[in-house]
């Protein structure tokens, strides 16, 4: 891996771990292990090199979700199985977590990914509840974008009740309660 | 106000704007206009003065939650009261930021009062969802204890999308989502 690469992997990491608040650059660099003149030879700054960080993160997350969201099945099933994909539910989710992140929340550049990824996230989600509705798969009285919403909204908050009990149950059963009630929406007409 | 209320006042706020990784023993000093001398004299340090400002805070938003929930009306009412109650939704939930920390979540004694604060909510939208479905107002389908968790789930996930957004638009959205997906688990049956 390059000095820039292991500097970008390593922010990664800690912004994952413990904030942006909570990631010194001196951190950054000991997990590198990379000098001080090295990391502002390649970043500007613990913003620039953050920015770089949360990009790839972006990314990685989209393309993730993109395998279930593109996957052959119903609106159902491939909701289903971007909910109950295999998740590190007790880190939390990279993006999601940053928005408790004040200078991240305080900064448009170091904002604009994390908005645009859970923002990206609702409007694939309510194409695909669009077209199950378009196609009969799920009742018309479904309101795709709300729902689309609503099932971003348990994803991010199941993590939030996941680590404060230490335990990935109640962000199962979390998602355990959001197909059930999706589940009185899908359409028991024949396909 | 007393010194020890306002230190504790001021670390509430602290918290809930920058976290208690970003909150140093300066900063509440500062904000409570109170000496180093003075704060050591009442608190052992940052983790007490952090645990009684958290416990505080998980007092408040249990005595506001049980307002709605223990009005009258059915379950869905009760349900909708609580999630339609007037938030500060780009502040975010001051107990389900503290998730994010790592420092809160590593000592046991802070992350108590977080688990329990979270673990009641739940507990208590279970019990209401019960009743209603004992009292036939919600369809014999529906399991109280994984609703209960996506309804906090969708709580604590909307304040995420809504920071992201710098809006509440999108934490309504969710709001409104789960209440259309629970709609449809209303009985029909007259009451």
């Amino acid at each position: 891996m390059s000095t820039a690469e292991r500097l970008v992997e390593s922010t990664r990491d800690l912004l994952w771990e413990r904030g942006y608040i909570g990631t010194s650059p001196k951190a950054i660099q000991q997990r590198a292990g990379v000098g001080q003149g090295s990391m502002y030879h390649h970043f500007a700054g613990k913003p620039d090199l953050a920015l770089a960080a949360i990009n790839r993160t972006a990314q990685e997350m989209r393309a993730k979700a993109e395998e279930q969201f593109s996957a052959s099945g119903d609106a159902t099933e491939r909701i289903t199985a971007y909910l109950r994909r295999e998740r590190e539910v007790l880190k939390g989710c990279p993006i999601g977590r940053l928005t408790q992140d004040p200078d991240v929340m305080a900064d448009p550049m170091l904002r604009a990914p994390v908005e645009e990824t859970l923002a990206w996230l609702r409007d694939r989600l309510a194409e695909i509840l669009a077209e199950g509705r378009e196609r009969g798969e799920l009742d018309a009285a479904l309101d795709p974008q709300a729902t689309a919403a609503t099932v971003v909204a348990v994803l991010q908050g199941g993590y939030v009740l996941a680590r404060a009990a230490d335990s990935p149950a109640p962000f199962d059963q979390a998602i355990t309660g959001v197909l059930g009630l999706l589940a009185a929406h899908t359409s028991t007409a024949p396909k």
